[in-house]
């Protein structure tokens, strides 16, 4: 009902015939469809048989049912900030989830602040976008040290990857509940769609469609 | 430093006296003051040697240094959506954050899930705001019903107040990051300071400075 | 001992050798057998060997001995609503359950707090039960947004199933306890069974066998 | 608006003052109120400014505006059990919230597992309830004991009184979530008040007014 | 070098070719060994290479070298009681463990307090003996009520296993330590092993051996 | 009813004027009674009214009612170890229980593991005890160094008390638990009369009263 | 027994009088002592009887017994670093336990990771010291930043002090065990002196007595 | 770019394919690499196409370019000492670090605290050393007893490994963080890289290159 939105599927614990069944049906009344949480094998089988659907290995999710991609609807950028090679998947999760929504993404990876030049050295990009999703697991201090460097909408997204004992997840999580950096929200672990979810809810308030 | 902003004292576990000393420093180098977290007596005994401090008994917060509160500076307002009565001293930290910031707020309270219709009562000055800050207590469901009603960008603040055993919020808390809503964002547990900061980074990216 | 009242068997972790056996020794002395958690693999090699038990695929239980499900003994109905379309598996094993206990039952699926108008078209049969279960993941509103909205009787159910991280269902636990409507109470995670128990005892002081 | 259903007051983190003026505000529009969770001396401080109030010092509640208590207006009774003399408070909140609610109450007190003759000396009583309460800390084990000897409808409360570490009511919350007797179901630590009113949904069922 | 006791492996994580090997080495410096937590695949396997080990399969144990079990060197008897038939690989672990250690051991299994009819049935072979293992899972009752019924010395066993979420035993474990029966001591989560070594050393310190 | 044992009373949260009504009470049912956690404020308050009731201050508890101890009724005696002197009340507690049922106490203070030299100066009286109660808070290594040393019962208390972060005792709990000395019993934290009375149990047994 | 090491006193929850005792009778035996955790009352309290104690108020500590600090002893410094200002108690205790066994300190104050600015303008300072300690609270981040900074013996400090909820110190705690930058080793929540006898112990290693 | 240092991978949740692939890329800017958490499958199939790699199975790591370990490059040595033999993964992953970093390394392995014993019997050459890590499981009271018989910088890693329940870890890390030997450090739960890495960089501060 929500004209140009895409109809969104979280693929975890769906079989690949069931995701084709629920693709097909969604085609009759969208033009525009997102599943998540599909792996390699799966997307295989899914792409099999509905072939109107593209696999993005890195974000692990299929989109359809035109081309792979919907065209940018609006002036400005998201950037998604991620702090190491492990929460990548996340990452692209959340830029992918933006992209068919209409955005343009830039995506900055691998700054985590215990190489903290890497970060300064894209900070003019992280600058210069409508909305900024930071991304990073263990100690979750990314968006601690980003929130005092920039003055636009924040979104932390703690994740349960990388390496050590981080409880799954929940101390990034509480870390990031509990930045010095003001102004600071976040979403559930792991949870890129939610936070690109609500990144696409302020860029599209921000920017008038084109 | 940014002009026009607000210099922010966290109120709690510093003495009347701490409190005048830091305004009195403050006076220097910036036109508006914002302290938090004041109780009715210490905050008679801050404006006792501090005159030019206005006390605000339903937020526990002290203003300054000129009129109370600062012009409205932006179109369009917030609205500060509180489920219960005794959530209300947090909406109210929020509410006046965001005025001393320049957004103009629309208070909404005891609209609480357990009594619905209220809410719906009110969804017309919800829906037109730029953004929302939905506060709740015990369950925490306020912002999951919202979010399934509003298309904006929508912050929730879980509170540790109301009846119960809440963990002191984190039950509260938690629900909110597993809202079936997508796109909520959270903050910490009663930090209605936190999401008016968040809230007006997104209003003043979505209306010029008037 | 209890007449016309079924022997009640846990299934996981059992083989189907065991379950064959139980079963055979339970034919001895009861006339309605309902075994709980049995996958659909498990369930066809017990049926190869026990044909008189029939499996029920979507509450993954088997019931005996003689026809699949014993006639309704008493007047009104229970209602088991669910908030998500994975939350079902639980839904229906509540169901059966109830049913296997002589109450009618009504089931109302996929009425989840965040699209609150599919709750409401379905008022009417939820107000016209003696009893009603709810049953929810994630945030677990549903039973306080119910609460508001009925006086009867009402269970609530967490379950772990669902998207998000919600720590196996203990969020949506702790939210359902702390529910700001009165008279909510509550069962273990997933606990479809001890749910409907509960509600079948209840159901049976209002109603006298027919 | 609900005719003969108590207004309730939840009196913690009140001032006598602010009680006072609640009183008087329901008293225009019903005339049976009930306020919990106040001590001695806040009630006092209450009934000197509102003497149609009474207080029930055991049950730390005030009630009004008539007679101490309403009359009965069903027939049959709750029973409600209680483990040790610690959890009495809890118990007589449950009692008198049963009695404002027009029930009868059947108190039987001090019947905890580890002296359980004084269990069986009482079950006779337990057993021609239309429903039972079952009120226990520390280890919270009543409930499961008595689920396995009555077949009526079972609602359990934890307490964090007692002595010794249970985490504040975690453990007998957790204990009687996972009791082994079928069919109880649990309300939040010390929630008294919430027991009483889901049994009054119940009996209310039962029963038809008289 | 402890003359007639039983070496002990814990069988859990190694391999059958590790075990062959300790067993080997343990039966130059031993003549009593006892192998705790292997499967019926695994002892298949390591019996095949060291047939003068007997394996129990209700215990998931192997005892060497010489007859399956030592004969019994002291008067008096150990009690294994038990609340389900999950908690009994448990109760059998303990049991075997005393047996090894010289002590006499009835077997007293599925007397859960939710049928505690069936737990006064057996009290007098409880009573009589000498010390008093009691095993439960779920919400932990047994030793609770069991210590209001006997006045030996009570070790309590919390396990991990029987159906329902236990948070993995904490929840047993959490209610043996909050006892309201005094003098009940308690050992790790499903640790039967544990708690036979500490009811021998009593059992020991009471009758001299024969 | 239990001849010769004491009557025993949580002194915690009750009143000096309850405690003297309980003991007047008691006193003519029983010859010996203990109030455990009593201050010496209370203390006082309740020797004014009830000058039969003697204080041990380093215990905290009062004993009455003849003289302020009974006599030793058995041969052997129970140690009472302590790892530092902020554990001494609770051990003080459990030697008190312990006398007042008659057994002579041996009290070991101050032998923390991180200074072992003073533990191994202290070895044979401790190894010379029919039962050992080990108390010990922080990381709660000491029973598993005794455990290693000695082969007689053992029962191990965590306590709340000491410096650093040991969530109130949890960490020394859990230690103790997780002890790599097999055949440590444990009991709730601070517990020291409950040791006191497992153990009394245990000396009981193995000595006869002479 | 250490020759020129002080004796140390952990202060909290020992009286005025408590503290004189120990203080005397440390004074037969000691040249030097360290009072920690002493609110300015009880010091003033403690000095008026032993005025051979010195107070320092920043780090609520009292030292003796000749002048206020001992002379420092060895070549280089200890660089203790502090996020914020409510963490500088913490520093202040880590600080003057250096400086009593005779380490210089370099203090650096109010660099936190949301103002990463302050941290690069006193790098060289931290870069130049033997041993580094890191105090923070709330996200804990400034070690994982320090981390990534410096190639010295660096050790963390999570406090419980600062605004929001960080279960007090668990968060920070939490995130440094979890540090992406490899290397950094920590103490318990708000243990300045702990994290200050280690760094003495590397400092001491590392620098002969001069 | 830090010449002499090994670049280092972290092997868990990468294939052989994508080990093959970073060491290729490694080998242009490094003479040294060590990647850890590489089971003896995927080393087998890493070293297949990588043969300059040498796997060091009970470190579960690998190590290149050259001869299986550098030289050593300063005096003195570490001690890693581990309590039970299912920590020794653990230690050896700590120990080839040190190695690879340069450092001599002296394994002390099984010496627990329940056979304190064989501690004292390897003491002297602990005490010979530069630095000491101590790595334990279970209760993981090693830390403590051996702070108290040592004055070096003493480095504690808490492990998973180990028999019972210790809940992943938390336990040992707990305790180790509140043990009563003042100057104990600790890194996270089986973090024996993390350990070395901060023990080399104080060795390397202590001994000069030779
Ligand atoms: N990767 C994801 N993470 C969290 N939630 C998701 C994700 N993908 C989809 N969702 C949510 O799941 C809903 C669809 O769930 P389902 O009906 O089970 O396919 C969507 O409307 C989203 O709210
Ligand atoms: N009510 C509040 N809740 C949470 N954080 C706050 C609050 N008020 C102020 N703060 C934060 O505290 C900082 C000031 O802390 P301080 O320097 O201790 O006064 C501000 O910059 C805000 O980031
Ligand atoms: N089932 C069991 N549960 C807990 N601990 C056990 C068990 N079986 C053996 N143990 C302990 O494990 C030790 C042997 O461990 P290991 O040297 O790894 O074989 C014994 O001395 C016991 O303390
Ligand atoms: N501020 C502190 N934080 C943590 N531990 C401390 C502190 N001050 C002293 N301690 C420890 O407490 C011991 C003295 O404790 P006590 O005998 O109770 O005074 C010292 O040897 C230190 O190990
Ligand atoms: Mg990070
Ligand atoms: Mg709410
Ligand atoms: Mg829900
Ligand atoms: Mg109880
Ligand atoms: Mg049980
Ligand atoms: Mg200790
Ligand atoms: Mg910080
Ligand atoms: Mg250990």
């Amino acid at each position: 009902q929500r004209i140009g939105f895409p109809e969104v599927i979280y693929g975890e614990g769906k079989s690949a015939e069931q995701l084709v069944l629920i693709a097909q049906r969604m085609k009759e009344r969208s033009d525009k469809l997102l599943v998540t949480r599909v792996d390699a094998d799966k997307a295989a089988a899914v792409v099999a048989q509905a072939p109107e659907l593209s696999y993005h290995p890195d974000a692990q999710a299929l989109t359809g049912f035109g081309q792979a991609l919907p065209p940018v609807v609006r002036e400005g950028y998201v950037a998604v900030v991620c702090a190491g090679t492990s929460d990548m998947r996340i990452a692209q999760e959340a830029a992918l989830t933006l992209e068919m929504m209409g955005s343009r993404v830039e995506r900055i990876h691998d700054v985590g602040v215990a190489g903290i030049h890497r970060l300064f050295a894209r900070l003019d990009v992280i600058r210069g976008a409508d909305v900024v999703i930071a991304i990073a697991g263990m100690e979750g201090a990314l968006p601690s040290v980003l929130g005092g460097l920039i003055a636009k909408p924040l979104i932390a997204v703690p994740t349960s990857v990388g390496y050590g004992t981080g409880l799954n997840g929940l101390i990034a999580l509480g870390a990031m509940l509990n930045s010095c950096a003001p102004g600071v929200t976040v979403v559930n672990i792991d949870n890129g769609f939610g936070a690109a979810y609500a990144a696409s809810n302020i860029h599209k308030s921000i920017r008038s469609e084109r």
